[in-house]
């Protein structure tokens, strides 16, 4: 599964793309940070923005785009831009057909070092353990990215798993009923929710 | 001059196109209100508003696009949701190649009835008015964005005809410098700015 992750900025925005499958280390394709000026105006930063997430998403396919959510505690001077920032990452995504997730800083943490509370310092070691780097990823925007795309990658792998444990539990719930009816051959299983959800 | 304004949110967004020249009443051309469903995803959410608007100005072909500028007095919990909006009205206008202008909404009320602080009963009738339509526009939100249309209007038109006065300013200025020095024939007047700005 090849994921993008967008950690959205207005001045710096980070991208990240790695490949991968669940709980196990991935593999870095590329990462980039995407800047725009702060003396230009809000549309040419924007458009600017939007061109490249366009470009980047266009150039290396990926089968979703996880972006981070954005917070109202935040710095409320800088929130508006990363607001905006990160609905342009959304619409990049979306444009394209392609699933987009978002993950709150907490939930990347988590999925990344067992902590919601993990620092910077614990995010980028990790970050670079996982993708079997020689060296951290520069600068932290970039790294950010990658996070969201390693969360992405091993959080849709926990859906995926569930959904199949389900599946089956489902699939022998049904035949054990079929097999418990012999008087009524042919006759399907009622149809059931997996518990796990 | 056609410009489309648009008071940008993400469950209610308000499109207003308005025909004029500065300083004189405006024609109506159409409105309109896009809505997206609060209970749907952001991608969702992001992605129709964006196909709306990207509709819009194709079909109404406007010569620019007018956003309300996102403050962050606003309340926290919407403004993220609005500053989102707004992101893809300035690009929707930015990716057709138009100009896209942002006013704080104490300029357009400023523009509209000459005060900063005028309220939304005042601004609607002002909006009837100076559209000459027999009922105020429906809902608030269009009645915003044409208000914002109309400020474009005569803000843009009040800089052309400030532009206009320092260029016959200048040019005044180059003539009589060349006249008074006969003895440098052909030689141009130094280049000077405007005083206006």
């Amino acid at each position: 599964m090849r994921v993008l992750g967008v950690d959205p900025g207005l001045t710096r925005c980070g991208v990240g793309v790695v490949e991968g499958v669940p709980g196990r280390p991935c593999t870095l394709v590329a990462y980039y940070v995407v800047y725009t000026d702060p003396a230009d105006e809000l549309p040419l930063r924007l458009l600017h923005l939007d061109t490249e997430l366009t470009r980047l998403v266009a150039e290396h396919r990926p089968e979703s785009v996880a972006v981070e959510r954005v917070f109202s505690q935040h710095n409320v001077r800088t929130v508006m831009g990363t607001a905006q920032a990160s609905a342009v990452a959304v619409l990049a995504g979306a444009r394209a057909g392609l699933p987009v997730q978002t993950y709150t800083p907490s939930e990347v943490k988590a999925a990344i070092t067992g902590s919601g509370q993990a620092d910077k310092a614990q995010m980028m070691a990790m970050v670079t353990r996982l993708l079997r780097l020689a060296e951290p990823p520069r600068p932290a925007d970039a790294a950010d990215a990658l996070a969201l795309a390693i969360c992405h990658i091993w959080r849709g792998g926990t859906r995926a798993r569930i959904a199949a444990a389900a599946d089956a539990v489902r699939q022998r719930t049904a035949a054990s009923r079929t097999g418990a009816r012999p008087g009524a051959p042919g006759r399907p299983g009622p149809k059931r929710q997996g518990g796990t959800r």
